[in-house]
C-alpha cells in the first residue's frame, strides 16, 4: 500500500492528504437542515449529513489528491450512525482510487492491538468466512505501550499489505511535555523515531517502508532530525495551515527525491468556504471552495522544491 | 462517578473489575453456532453471540462486582455489529448498577480529544437535541500527546460527572521501552504520574479524584512508587492472573484505607470454564464458572489485607 500511496503522489504531483474531519458546524445548512427534516434531530441525521458533505468534497477533489485521512473521533462522537458514515466515506474514497489513512491513533497490547489492527486494516473470521469491520489502507498508531503494542499492527500490515503511521512527534503545543523529555541528552521522540526506523526496516515497499511516522509541521527543526533518523520512513505531517505550519517549514520533512512526506490539511480544505479567501463560493458551493483550496495548497507546497 | 465506583466497591467488598473482552473462541459453541445458524457467517452473528455471551456473565456476576471493563477493540474488530454489542453490553451493565469503564485508550488533541470524550462519556447536540453515541462511566486515555491531549477529556468529565484512567505504566513486557526511559534520573512513568496527580487535583470526588491512572500489576515496585506520587488517584490495575500478576503483588497499589485501587481480570473470569480448575462446570454453564472465578478472585485479593 505504500507503493500505491507513492504512485498516487507521483501521479497527482501533490504530497497532500485531505483530512476529512467533519464537525457539524462545518456542514452547510442546506445539507444538515434537510437530513434533520427527514430523520429528526438524531444521530442518524448527523451521520447522513456528514456522509453527504464528505461526498461533495471527495467528488470535487479526488482527481487532484492521492489520499484522504478521516479522523475517526469526528464520526465516533455520533455513535453507530457516525461510524456508518465513516465506513461509507472510506469505501467511497477507495472506489475513487484514493488511499485512505484512518486517523484512529489506536494503541494497546498483544491480542488487543491485533484486534484493532484486524478491525481497521485486517479481517476477522466468523465460521469460515473472512470479514472486515472497517476498511482503511493505513491507520495511525500511538507508541506509548512499546514494541509489543505496535508489533501486532505491523504483523497485520505484512499479511494484508497495508500500513501504519506511528506517532513520533505530534503537532500540538504541549506535545513536548513527554515527547521532548531528555533521555541521556536525547529527546524521547528521537528514541521513538529510532524504533520506528527499526520496526520499518523489514517492512519495505519498493523504496519506502510501510511503517511510517507522524511528525507535526509545527516543529520543523525536529522534523529535520527525524528525517535523518528515519531515511526510509514516510512521514505524515499534520499541523499545516490551521495549526500554524507553513510551506517553508515543510522542506526538511522531504527527502532529496521529493518524496518521503505527505502533508495533511483538514479544516483549511474541507471548511475553506468559511474563509474570507474563498467566501465568494458561498456555502452552496462549499465543495468548489475545497477544490480551489487543494489547488492553492498544492502550489504552496510545490514552491519549496 | 468516582464516588459511585467507591460506593460499589465498599458494598461488594470486592476491588474487582471484570474485563469483558470477548474473543470468538471464548464463546461456547451452543451460543455461536446458534447465532451463525440464524444470521449466517456474518459480523451480525458475531455481534449477537458476543452480546449473549456477555449477558450470561453479567447475570451471573453483577451482584458480586462493582464494575466491568469492556475492551472496545474486541468489539470494534466486528465493525458496526460489534460496536452495537458493545453498546448493548454497556447499557445492560449500567441498568444492573455496575460502573462501566470503557477500555478505549483514546488519545488526540484539542477538538479531536473532545470528540472522543463526547463519544464515550459525554454528548453531542444535533439541532437542539443532546444525544450520546456510546455510554460509559469512565474511559481509559493514552497520555503520549501531553496536557492538551488529555485536558479535553477532563473538561467533559467535569461537565458530565464521569471519569478517566490515564495510562501511566502498562502491564506488558515491553512497556518499559519508552515508559521507563530515565529523564534526569527519573523514569518517564513517574513524570506522567506526577502530571496525573496534578490534573486530578481539582477534579476531586469525596475522597479520590475522578482522574485515575492505569498501572500494571506486573510491576509492583513501580506501583509502590506511583501510589506515593498519586495519593488521591484511583489506580486501575490490569495484568492480574493471566498476565502473571498475583495477589501479593497488589498490596502496594492500595492505600491504608483499603481503597485506591481496582484490579481487572478478563480472561481469568470470562473464560474461566476453559481452565482445569473450573472445567467441571462445562461450556454450557460457562457463566457459573465465571461466578466462581469472581468469588475466588475476591478471596484471593482479600487475603492481602
Amino acid at each position: 500500500m505504500i507503493n500505491k500511496l507513492i504512485e498516487n503522489i507521483k501521479k497527482t504531483q501533490a504530497p497532500v492528504v485531505v483530512g476529512l474531519d467533519p464537525m457539524l458546524d462545518y456542514i452547510p445548512s442546506h445539507i444538515l437542515d434537510q437530513t434533520i427534516k427527514e430523520r429528526g434531530e438524531t444521530l442518524e441525521a448527523a451521520g447522513e449529513a456528514i456522509w453527504q458533505y464528505n461526498k461533495g468534497i471527495i467528488d470535487a477533489t479526488y482527481d487532484l489528491i492521492p489520499a484522504v485521512k478521516p479522523q475517526i473521533a469526528m464520526y465516533e462522537q455520533f455513535g453507530i450512525p457516525g461510524l456508518e458514515a465513516f465506513n461509507k466515506t472510506a469505501d467511497y474514497c477507495r472506489q475513487k482510487g484514493l488511499v485512505v489513512i484512518g486517523d484512529v491513533k489506536r494503541s494497546d497490547i498483544g491480542s488487543t492491538s491485533a484486534a484493532y489492527a484486524n478491525a481497521h486494516i485486517g479481517s476477522v473470521t466468523v465460521g469460515n468466512t473472512k470479514l472486515s469491520g472497517f476498511h482503511e489502507d493505513f491507520i495511525t498508531v500511538n507508541p506509548y505501550l512499546g514494541s509489543d503494542g505496535v508489533k501486532p499492527f505491523i504483523d497485520v500490515c505484512k499479511e494484508e499489505k497495508r500500513g501504519i503511521f506511528v506517532l513520533v512527534k505530534t503537532s500540538n503545543p504541549s506535545s513536548g511535555e513527554f515527547q521532548d523529555q531528555k533521555v541521556e541528552g536525547k529527546p524521547l521522540y528521537e528514541i521513538v523515531g529510532e524504533k520506528v526506523a527499526e520496526w520499518g526496516a523489514d517492512c519495505m515497499g519498493d523504496s519506502y517502508s510501510y511503517v511510517g511516522a507522524v511528525v507535526g509541521a509545527t516543529y520543523p527543526e525536529m522534523g529535520k532530525v527525524l528525517r535523518a533518523i528515519m531515511p526510509n520512513t514516510y512521514i505524515l505531517v499534520p499541523g499545516y495551515g490551521a495549526q500554524g505550519g507553513s510551506a517553508k517549514d515543510l522542506k526538511p520533512y522531504f527527502n532529496k527525491d521529493g518524496l518521503g512526506a505527505i502533508v495533511n490539511s483538514s479544516r483549511g480544505i474541507i471548511c475553506a468556504y468559511k474563509q474570507e479567501k474563498y467566501a465568494q463560493f458561498g456555502a452552496e458551493n462549499y465543495a468548489d471552495a475545497s477544490r480551489q483550496a487543494v489547488i492553492d495548497m498544492r502550489e504552496d507546497i510545490a514552491s519549496i522544491f
